[in-house]
């Protein structure tokens, strides 16, 4: 028989397929309330839709041909200039910047151009689910940063220093975090760089939420400290900013030699990103369209579902414990009380909400270890109605559920 | 210093970014006759165009949401039915299909799906440039198959034979051939079809090129062959067929556990395919679009160009040799004879070429060590008088070149 790779038969089952699983149930559900999905629930900027639509009328030709690997350069030019206003340093748009399809690819590539077989990867634990699997297929050994809710999700610099060692080849911050929201906090990105100078360690940076952020804490200009230009590989994506998961545009910046190599493997992923997508986000960045969605739409739509769901939690999981979000989409929900009464897990109770109840949450061990005992709830997927009827739901699951054993 | 990967630093600058280098500098000087591109040159269907239009003003939200890794199954079942219609065999859209960003990431996903460390790859020489070192990044190890303009570009199976041994994991077929045009003739493909069965290794066939095909040849039915549902991985794009490489969309067919290996890789490498890009296939195959697309006008187009740079080529350059394409877009011609008198590589050729008569030509070298000496000659960028001009300018050049040696 013809066998397939080591590499893919000792993937796991991977979290993002028991999620994907998950959501497409709820998807042909529509009674099923939906906590689980990972992208933005609003259209994208009008903008945006009418320059496609201008494109596809004016110069289909044009609109559909190839563009080169790294993608166009007056949206990389736009693409630096966002991250100089929004981050304070500048990059070279020729040499430092290329598009990609989506920060998955660009985290993809990433790890590939820097990670050799046995190079130690330290990711949060929590964290986005595929960094680790991303990681190990480049050859990379995973070290986890525990972040717990007592400490906001905040990861320790100490801890962090205790777990580098010359193996250390990158260290993956994710800021607004999935799932926890969590904002990293200046003294503990100042250790980092410090720490990434000392030991000559990579930083991949994920900005993919970076404009997903409420405002109570800012986010620290990473990028900008002494020593991070030739050190830090930043990714973003237009997917949660511009809600457009589905055109699959984000990209990556770094120094010349990193950019270089991301675009070596880009060429054998994908060769190119697409040119309609790279159209619409060049209307996205001009003018002042990003700036007037994220202002008058995105975020008071977000922040007010946000602050909703903060009260459904206190509400109906009197006993959990959580940290209101920095920024992203998502509740990261501690309920290890009720479920030490329930004696189950977060992937048994998941389970049992989504048949029994119609609701979708997503257990918090996909996330790492760590999250063993959580649930995470996305915010932005119902409207406030139904984020209460859904936590409503939870909350009566959960407490019915322990009673009965109780008795 | 921080440092990048090995496999990254080992992989030579590749041929894709030379080719993409020649044909920016033609892009940016329109004077430039251009025989050096690899996409159609004709606008996509209006109803494509339309579609993109109509779905961006009723629905942009649905139209920019993610789809799941393997790509909605209403295009997965339009793709089998096709696949069906033409090549004879049908594949559960469910389980053996899966879309990806362009016939690029089917193919990277496929070798990192079956190739463990120094197994053994075939490629035919010369091929499609992307191969090699798609196949090394998976670890795999190339052994070339010769094919020569005397043999009709067409390999030999013997030859074929010698080859393989206990560590062949993959042959991989492209046909219609880029850069040769040929299509495979029926007693090799069921002559690889037996040594795949009795050696055990797999088949990748590369079907991006399978509706550009001009009539003189028909293209076998590979995978309707006794033992090949099982070992064979067909790879194919809309880019060709449907004039869209800008949208990045093709897709694997494939028994269930490559299909589920391919969704595996695709998961860290792109997530997802384009829903716009899925939702405008969708229109493409339904109906007869795609039909009276391609006959209308596409192949009536090419057909014309390639008659024609036929005749121009045996005009300009009588003592080339080369081979009529069955299909795709390209001429491969031999000029060793002049390169002889001329004392210059096919390298040199080409970089002469560009600088002092503005013709881009892309050197046969590139796509292999057998495609030295040669040039690969795009005939659908250019309308028929500048495919005459074009032509005439290197013919002159040639000539004078050799002429001036010869003083």
């Amino acid at each position: 028989m013809v066998t397939l790779s080591d590499r893919v038969t000792s993937l796991h089952i991977s979290p993002i397929r028991r999620v994907a699983a998950l959501l497409a149930e709820a998807n042909q559900r529509k009674e099923i309330i939906s906590f689980g999905g990972g992208a933005p629930s609003l259209p994208p900027p009008k903008e945006v839709s009418e320059d496609i639509i201008r494109r596809m009328s004016e110069d289909s030709q044009g609109t559909t041909v190839y563009s080169g690997t790294r993608g166009y350069l007056d949206l990389r030019r736009l693409v630096a200039d966002d991250w100089a206003r929004h981050q304070g340093e500048t990059y070279d748009p020729e040499t430092e910047v290329i598009l990609s399809e989506g920060a998955t690819e660009a985290i993809f590539a990433a790890f590939h151009s820097i990670l050799n077989k046995n190079d130690e990867v330290i990711l949060a634990d929590p964290t986005y689910l595929g960094y680790p699997e991303a990681a190990q297929l480049a050859g990379g050994r995973i070290v986890r940063l525990p972040a717990s809710v007592e400490d906001q999700y905040q990861p320790s610099l100490e801890v962090l220093k205790s777990l580098v060692s010359r193996r250390t080849k990158v260290v993956v911050v994710l800021s607004p975090d999935n799932p926890t929201g969590r904002i990293l906090r200046l003294p503990f990105v100042k250790g980092l760089l410090d720490l990434a100078v000392d030991n000559d360690f990579w930083i991949i940076y994920d900005a993919t939420y970076r404009d997903i952020a409420y405002g109570e804490n800012i986010q620290p200009k990473l990028t900008s400290f002494p020593g991070a230009h030739e050190r830090v590989i930043s990714v973003g994506s237009f997917s949660k900013e511009a809600s457009v998961p589905g055109l699959r545009l984000g990209y990556a910046l770094g120094p010349p030699d990193a950019i270089d190599a991301i675009e070596k493997v880009k060429q054998y992923t994908t060769l190119a990103p697409n040119t309609l997508s790279q159209r619409a986000m060049v209307r996205f960045l001009t003018g002042d369209v990003k700036e007037k969605y994220l202002r008058e739409i995105v975020i008071p739509t977000y922040r007010a579902r946000r602050d909703f769901m903060e009260k459904a939690i206190l509400r109906y999981l009197p006993d959990a414990a959580t940290v209101r979000p920095d920024g992203a989409f998502y509740f990261f929900v501690d309920v290890r009380k009720y479920l030490a009464a329930m004696e189950r897990t977060d992937n048994e109770l998941c389970d049992r909400l989504l048949k029994q109840k119609g609701v979708v949450a997503i257990p918090g061990s996909y996330f790492g270890d760590k999250g063993a005992g959580h649930l995470r709830l996305t915010f932005v997927s119902e409207p406030e109605g139904r984020i209460d009827l859904g936590m409503k739901r939870i909350g009566e699951f959960v407490f019915s559920y322990a009673f009965s054993l109780a008795k």
